[in-house]
């Protein structure tokens, strides 16, 4: 039997005959003795010109979808996005599909949020145009360009529960679910684990699914995303812990526009401007700097607002050529117990904000890693360290953890920023949110 | 500041001052002018030996756990496992732990099932035993190689969702949740999503959790996992997809044998035996050849029994030279809704099951890719084709599926199966099994 070629493979092979397979994704009848198919394969698109009537006729009740073989002679052909088209083919319909489809996919699908329903109740439909699996695409070579980071920094990848007795942080937002009868939870972060697993590794990462109850309608939230999490120990200061999230997105963001070039052409993608070393800017500074520009006064606010993010995301772009910028020094009365506090200025913590394109995308912060701090600090949030929740992640320090730190990045929200899309839910095969639990 | 260097990094050093960092794993004081310390890293072990009453003085309350930053002189040890030990040392404690460990971490921990609640109790201590990351680092070394067998063979990840509207294939066996409101469960596979996503894709595969609410006491059941699931379009026939399983299989034992031979070695692993092509057996000749080998008689079974599968790795192993069989041909008169009668003998399918060292690790079908002989095969069972939990899924084949197969294999059963461990919770950092919910 003769092997089946690629489209991506046929530039060559000029001259030759071949067999290429795929979806019928298109056709057109121009007149009994002339007609033209696109097939679809899973590296692109190819153009099938049909001279022959015996041939016209095989596609009379096939419909797009239909799974076809054509043997065929590849012609060269300027104008094609792959640089040939097939000749005098002979056409096999493997599997002939009768329906018409109930979306198009031959052009660009409306990612209007209006459109959504389509987009995602049609998904086994939708995610065959071209741009469309171009994200998707796209978000595997992500994926891949994460794992190589942190696999040639010496990370160990781990995996940790995700049905768990209590809720992480004592916090709300978590789904329910009975355990043989006992209450359980699925775990919205794995980083009480990665944490304890410090003290094995030192470097580790997890991938995986992470969950949130949030009863949210905007377009903007999802209650199932993939999340990356990391955690390194031995730091010398929270620096340290910057430096390695600084390299690991520009790794990222070069490496994908290696591997998705073409992909992120499809939706128009300029890729990321970027300086070597991000940029810093306190949050007092970015209030004040904010105040200065807009006169809109934050700076009595603890934390970063939405608007500021954006704002200094542009600028930043613009005066100091990075769309990556770190927030720093959020000040310790709005920390969690786990954050550490900066030991020469007490009154801020070890906590930075890392803003690309006009989002927060990650908290880098460094860790209380002292026991009795660790105890302290827990019990100043009225926790009980004791508790189920606590009593293992804490034991963990007692018995030894060095100074770390690490992040939680959600995967689709980096994706998102990547292509320029509106939604995360765009950068989800099947998103989860309040109204949509299927497919 | 001194760079840390990293005890496998000293041989390199031999005769210069370094600088070590982690934990104390171990101490012992000869005299008041001679101590032994042992300090470990994320790359093993360092012998420091301690001649001098200030740095001896400097551990008396530091105990194993502790933090610590040892400057000394590299000397060669042939004795020692990483040939070196350290010299002249100058100790600074970063991090003081007082309480003794509540587990010995620098002996073997022992893995009797009694043991399992002290094994996994104290995770967060016992994972610091060198034997029991080794574990976590071939496991780590395991999903990673399964990925790069993947990757390089133009696969495309997907991340599907893990919180479904329905129980997938209307099982039992699933956990149930509370989705604002609505009833939900948790994915036991994510089979449904990986054939829809052939249409766009054609070979995908996902690493990701899955959970089985099993009701079972043995040691053997646990009710998370992580599943390796592989899915592959236009494929010619079924011996297409075992030679893609066979070739994956051959590979990750391989490239895992490169990565982790240490950790392979510390719990004396033998690599395992496989040919370049695993010998397949039909069910029928198993049940034959094991009727002939011993007088029992499981030749009126459908199915393969526990024993006999056993019985087939030893004399795969002995007689053909490999760990690893396929067992072909099961009836299809036991055959769920999804697989594909074989063409030539409709009274069996397109079922093989991959078996390794004893037990089965995988089920490696051929799909029905056809919709009406789907969609007849679904009625067969009683179900529904049309009810919400099918609907999406055989759009997919409506619209135009080709020939697929795909499989899906326990990351942890694998790992378990290379090392030779005893159950498969050996190869979890946190089980979940009907009585453990936490740590």
């Amino acid at each position: 039997m003769q092997d089946r070629i690629l489209a991506s493979q046929l530039i060559g092979y000029i001259g030759q005959q071949v067999k290429i397979e795929g979806w019928l994704h298109k056709k057109r009848e121009v007149s009994s003795k002339l007609a033209f198919l696109v097939l679809r394969d899973r590296t692109g698109l190819v153009q099938v010109v049909i001279e022959n009537e015996v041939e016209i006729e095989k596609l009379k009740g096939a419909q797009a979808g239909s799974i076809i073989t054509v043997v065929g002679v590849v012609n060269e052909d300027a104008r094609a996005t792959i640089g040939v088209e097939i000749k005098e083919p002979t056409i096999t319909v493997n599997v002939e599909v009768e329906e018409v489809l109930p979306v198009e996919i031959d052009k660009p699908i409306s990612h209007d949020s209006e459109n959504f329903d389509t987009l995602f109740n049609y998904r086994q439909i939708t995610v065959r145009s071209v741009p469309e699996r171009a994200i998707f695409k796209i978000k595997s070579n992500t994926v891949q360009a994460f794992r190589q980071f942190f696999w040639e920094n010496d990370f160990t990848e781990i995996h940790t529960p995700k049905i768990l007795a209590g809720a992480t942080e004592g916090g709300t937002e978590v789904f329910h679910l009975d355990y043989f009868g006992k209450p359980a939870c699925l775990a919205q972060s794995p980083q009480f684990y990665k944490q304890m697993m410090v003290a094995a590794f030192e470097r580790v990462f997890e991938i995986g699914s992470a969950f949130r109850a949030e009863l949210s309608f905007t377009t903007r939230h999802v209650t199932e995303i993939m999340m990356i999490d990391m955690e390194m120990g031995f730091i010398d200061n929270h620096q340290d812990v910057l430096d390695m999230t600084n390299r690991l997105i520009n790794y990222v963001v070069n490496k994908t526009w290696e591997t998705s070039a073409k992909e992120f052409e499809m939706w128009g993608a300029t890729k990321p401007v970027l300086t070597e070393k991000f940029p810093q800017i306190t949050v007092k500074d970015l209030h004040q700097m904010y105040f200065e520009a807009t006169g809109e006064d934050f700076r009595e606010e603890k934390d970063t607002s939405p608007i500021e993010e954006r704002w200094i995301c542009e600028y930043s772009k613009e005066h100091w050529g990075s769309e990556a910028v770190f927030v720093t020094e959020f000040p310790s009365a709005s920390m969690t117990f786990y954050h550490m506090k900066n030991e020469d200025k007490p009154e801020v913590a070890y906590r930075a904000d890392l803003l690309f394109r006009g989002v927060e995308i990650a908290t880098v912060p460094m860790r209380e890693h002292r026991y009795d701090k660790l105890i302290e600090q827990i019990k100043a949030k009225g926790l009980d360290p004791e508790e189920e929740g606590f009593k293992y992640y804490v034991s963990a320090f007692k018995h030894g953890l060095p100074k770390h730190g690490g992040f939680g990045m959600g995967l689709e929200r980096i994706v998102q920023k990547m292509i320029g899309l509106n939604s995360v839910k765009e950068a989800i095969l099947f998103p989860r949110d309040v109204k949509r639990l299927s497919p």
